[in-house]
């Protein structure tokens, strides 16, 4: 009967273990109420309003944390650059050690697997309701390894993000620089890279600067000296990226924050895109030019990334 | 005792009629199912998941139809270029049949108001889950006249929107042209524009031409000749500027779509932003020059918009 009843159900063993939600009831500093200012709930049922501006105006911010081996990482560049991102969008201020509280609460309620990811969501709330109160969550499921990326590694190419490299110290109003909810563009351009026989997207100002991937900050060698896009051209500090460029450095090799002309990249001897969840991905093509995968450098790195506790 | 309880809630004669929301079941075109295909919800408990790509990537759509004594206007203009903005998101094609239904249904299930505004989205469903249905729903709610902006006009500051003005062309990954439930820069900029002293915003080119409000289309008024800036410019087609210019052909006028550089709107005799809620605004200052306010014409056109019974 057991062997008949597990045969009744094939799919018992394999499914993944069910995601996590802690509701963040108090995100904003100062606020009052009972309670511990979180609670878990159901991951399956419905949570948001149809009138959040998170979903009515993509008005929010986000991060999404690695969690390796159940320990949650670079929990507090992730909650600094949070921070960032809600001045950016003129939302409150927020209650920092609650929602690193939530975020771990999230991430230790999870089943134990070797990589899981927490994604942590701030909106300004209700629309048409003054003074509403942020609504946010921690959510934690499974993230699937990328193996086969590491090995082989990923197909980019260049698209244009049609603004000027300075636009973030130009046109503040434009949130470039903030990891907001407005997110449409980011998968769009993914499409298009799927259209074009490619994985992911590296975005180029309208002057011809590399910038980021869509969810990815991209390094690039050339030769002992590895080089990142500088951080005042409205994109993100990678999280990833800074824990990449200490490891570099303890290598023995040098690092760099610089304007970083497409045209400079095309010339690198290796790229790689770095991010929470697939965190290093080296890019075998970029716009049709092939790259050399440094296999032994990349598994360094990713053994170093892995091996975060913090 | 029947005066004491009714100062017990003296809200309960002013508070608005309750919204309405119909969510709808089968948003995709050719989606199997029972059932009329939506159904009546209760707004305010939540219905949208917290991973639905509405709200985790602002990835998907939306129209806002003014409702005039219980009149859905432009319900056709509307549904058409919802059915654009899906085209441009690679979302399924829409069962634009359905939504029709919906959309009506939830404004004639609204109580009578003079003025109610229905809010439409489609979101491309959850993420993580292969071949999700899009989410959808429809809400009506009271929308408050604009009786004082209509008669002192509003001040409006042009902001910098980065892009080119042929960015839709060279670059439509951008999704420049669609109406995205990625809003947050369009809110940030009403932020801004209330720092300078102003209402709402005119977006401008990042090579000088004007092009939209983040929520109305711009007409600017030189002489007998009324022009509204192309929509080849990655900007909407405004459905109440349709109307507007119907009701000015109507009265003889001359109507145009140019390009406008923002130095010629500055030199206009007369400016408005038109939209589905306020419907009409005559602009009373852009950028700190004065404009005259044709009382007589917008109270005109007003009248004509508030006629519209489709």
């Amino acid at each position: 009967m057991t062997d008949l009843a597990a045969d009744a159900s094939p799919t018992t063993d394999t499914a993944p273990p069910a995601p996590v939600l802690v509701v963040i009831d108090r995100a904003r500093a100062g606020a009052r109420g009972d309670g511990p200012g979180w609670h878990l709930a159901d991951a399956a049922e419905p949570t948001v309003n149809v009138v959040d501006l998170g979903v009515t105006r993509g008005d929010g911010i986000f991060e999404a944390f690695g969690v390796v081996d159940g320990a949650v990482q670079a929990l507090e560049p992730h909650l600094n650059r949070l921070a960032r991102s809600a001045a950016l969008l003129d939302l409150p201020v927020l209650d920092l050690d609650l929602i690193r509280e939530a975020v771990l609460a999230s991430a230790a309620a999870h089943a134990p697997v070797p990589f899981a990811l927490t994604k942590l969501i701030v909106t300004r709330g209700l629309e048409g309701v003054p003074d509403s109160e942020p609504t946010a969550w921690a959510r934690t499921e499974v993230f699937e390894d990328h193996a086969v990326e590491r090995r082989d590694g990923i197909r980019v190419v260049a698209l244009d993000r049609g603004y000027r490299h300075d636009v973030a110290t130009t046109s503040p109003w434009l949130l470039q620089g903030a990891k907001t909810l407005s997110y449409a563009v980011n998968k769009s351009v993914l499409r298009e890279a799927a259209r074009r026989g490619a994985d992911d997207v590296l975005f180029v100002s309208s002057d011809g600067y590399a910038l980021e991937g869509p969810s990815a900050s991209l390094v690039a060698r050339f030769g002992d000296r590895f080089v990142t896009p500088r951080t005042d051209q409205g994109i993100l500090e990678g999280t990833t990226q800074a824990a990449v460029f200490d490891a570099l450095a303890d290598l023995g090799h040098e690092t760099a924050y610089e304007l970083l002309p497409l045209t400079r990249v095309h010339e690198a001897d290796a790229l790689w895109l770095l991010s929470s969840g697939r965190q290093i991905a080296p890019v075998s093509d970029l716009d049709g030019r092939s790259f050399a995968i440094d296999h032994e450098l990349t598994t360094t790195l990713v053994e170093a990334l892995w091996a975060r506790r913090t």
